[in-house]
């Protein structure tokens, strides 16, 4: 309370605690204040006074974090940024838009399609997060198969930092040498060096060529792995390349108008002048669907968006796995999730961005299952690490995947790297009051 | 000497020291020893015996930095790569080349072409330059203002650490999100943090797409810098969009077939479907050629990329400039350049990646006129910072612009991200052995 107290008298607006409990991961926490900052200036007063008492500050964007990644561990100051969410600038010159970290993903897009232009990383949850959130995240989505994810995106940003005094980092143009690139230090750091409070995003215009949106069921997921090997081996850039199993497609079946086939199928966008490619890599497909209207093709867009949440309500709980592994060993991965899946007795929905190697088995449990569901995590973690890939491509460390973050890096890597990583937090962080016991450090 | 007796006893192969005293940009500079380097674990000796002694390491690809950056200036060991230049892996599933760092860029894209794949970055020196050095540059060229620079193409790297150790930053996957982005920190940071021995590149497949590769000559810059605002207000993303003065065209003039016409002249290449918006959006045109056969496109390229060489051959010594600067002050900044060419009574023909925002201003020189091309090289630099600009886009900071390059941190970013810059290369390099005096550390 007196925390509470404290901020208010420096006239900030204070927040219900209870409101932040939890995030989309049901990752439980609680703060001793919640700021909803209007500016800047804001931030870096809380920040200031926060790093004088050793407090530690929890940036919070939407609160879609899956990971952990707002969750006040040992308590401490969450800054709301949710109300600074106004598009500050935009030039067709430049291809470039100004944010506040606030703001939402889908509004600034609704702003930039009217006038020809979009930005691409597209998370399952872009009409709710917060920019700020997917940068610190470096969040993906499925348009990045073709168009990489916010680390790609993102130019510049305002950042405030541990002692409170507030930096540009990186500069809003399209090529910059100047100093250490700090700007993907900054993306995917979690909130662990600063608190991003705007940021500059580079922009593209819609593309001319017509787009064909393709729903392929297999009756093996062997041969689902093998089309997209056959994608890549046809030197086909899909637009997006997804995966949905049955479990999603009849999760998802009772809110959009989906068909179900075999064992799951493939979501392949392509330009129209790659449709004969397309065509060819398909492995052994039991039925191939066109959509054949915009409608449709949104009604499969949506579907796979919402499959989250629509799996989501099969069970108490679902423990989302992000995992990356090199295009060639996707049938082995698939088998190994299957292995898994019969050896702990657990439902296992998979999803994923599969065109770039990246999927999210879901895996469904309950409180009686729930170290069976770690087990079958921390097992999959490691087969994906043994076999040269990455416990996440897009959801982040947190606190879920602390463990297995750090056991990657100690194999891939190297232990120096780790503690160059630490070395780093502290240069920024000397107190470790940003959003600590988060990602690696 | 003494240094070069003890790393002959390490069985170490040492090159002439005189073959390493100067850089394309003239920066000049003598080593006390140049190890050939033919392996990583060559390169963790050498770089932990330097660090014993602080001896200072300068890595040095193929010397082609026009900016010192692998000039020794307090001496020290020259760690040459060159020898490392294997084609270690590809795969055409997962897109990603394997190479060690003394490769040469278009030696890579020799070996991809026929398979179908391109590495996109392409700086003017790539039928030279080395992979590691583009990579420590952050390099860009011609077709980065569709695909961007190296810092777009670096998935992970090996690298030899400080203190001898040798760690991979990254991984070589499409998809990473665990730890911080140590990867970036790399690239771009020209030899101040560690020596890369290897990195793992994306590919992308040859667009299947026709492109028209298009030169149009104008009567007036004014109008060259409108065109180039047209095509980002028409939305047309070229693939390349270089710009050529007329003195630059008159250099080339002898050793290729390229006509002349006005002040200057656009090469653009655009997707066939785009000819029409590139028509509509050229701002009084004088004279406009659209290469007709594959040799002529050919003949057009190598112009545009030897057009440095050329200039060069036109004094004593030339000096390039590297400035970026928004889209939309494209038309200030080219009567900047022409006002400081009449101010200071000297010869800037120039050349750049107009498309997006890079301009190489090459200010010509002699003996007599030094003093007057460094007094035009820093007004320049500084109108361009106070336009909110960067003075270096893709050749990096070296020796030559570390002055205003911390004076652009200063003005853009703040004090405090330099410093955060300072003590992450102290995190890494405790002895400052690491290419002492470069980039803004």
């Amino acid at each position: 309370m007196d925390v509470q107290n404290e901020l208010e008298k420096m006239g900030l607006k204070l927040g219900e605690v209870e409101k932040y409990i939890e995030d989309m991961g049901y990752f439980k926490g609680k703060a001793d204040a919640v700021v909803l900052a209007k500016s800047t200036e804001d931030v870096a007063r809380v920040v200031k006074f926060a790093n004088e008492r050793e407090i530690p500050i929890i940036p919070w964007g939407r609160g879609t974090s899956v990971t952990g990644a707002v969750t006040p561990i040992k308590g401490g100051i969450i800054i709301d940024l949710s109300s600074m969410n106004r598009i500050i600038d935009f030039s067709d010159e430049d291809w470039i838009v100004h944010v506040e970290a606030g703001a939402i993903l889908d509004e600034i897009n609704a702003f930039l399609r009217p006038r020809g232009f979009f930005f691409p990383p597209d998370p399952a949850s872009s009409f709710m997060c917060s920019i700020g959130g997917a940068t610190s995240e470096g969040s993906g989505g499925m348009h990045c198969v073709k168009y990489g994810t916010m680390k790609d995106w993102v130019l510049a940003m305002k950042v405030v930092l541990p002692d409170g005094s507030t930096v540009t980092v990186g500069e809003p143009l399209h090529k910059n040498r100047v100093g250490y690139d700090l700007t993907h230090l900054m993306i995917g750091s979690e909130g662990t060096l600063g608190v991003i409070t705007e940021v500059w995003l580079k922009v593209v215009p819609i593309p001319g060529y017509k787009i064909k949106r393709v729903l392929t069921f297999f009756d093996s997921e062997e041969d689902i792995g093998r089309t997209i090997i056959n994608l890549r081996k046809n030197r086909v850039q899909p637009e997006i390349a997804e995966y949905m199993d049955l479990k999603v497609l009849e999760a998802v079946k009772s809110s959009f108008n989906i068909e179900t086939h075999g064992v799951g199928a493939l979501l392949i966008d392509v330009p129209e002048f790659e449709i004969e490619k397309l065509n060819l890599s398909l492995s052994n497909p039991s039925f191939v669907k066109v959509a054949d209207s915009e409608e449709e093709k949104e009604e499969l867009y949506k579907a796979r968006s919402y499959a989250y949440l629509a799996v989501k309500t099969l069970a108490k709980y679902a423990m989302s796995e992000d995992v990356v592994v090199p295009i060639s060993k996707l049938p082995k991965v698939f088998k190994k999730v299957r292995e898994l899946e019969e050896k702990y007795g657990m439902k296992c929905p998979m999803v994923g961005h599969i065109g770039d190697g990246n999927l999210h088995p879901i895996i469904l449990y309950d409180d009686a299952s729930k170290d069976r569901a770690e087990s079958f995590f921390r097992e999959l973690c490691i087969y994906v690490i043994d076999e040269g890939g990455s416990v996440t491509g897009e959801h982040g460390v947190g606190i879920q995947k602390r463990e297995m973050a750090i056991r990657q890096i100690e194999e891939h890597n190297g232990r120096p790297l780790l503690d160059l990583m630490k070395e780093i937090k502290l240069v920024f962080d000397k107190k470790k009051i940003m959003n600590p016991y988060k990602q690696v450090v």
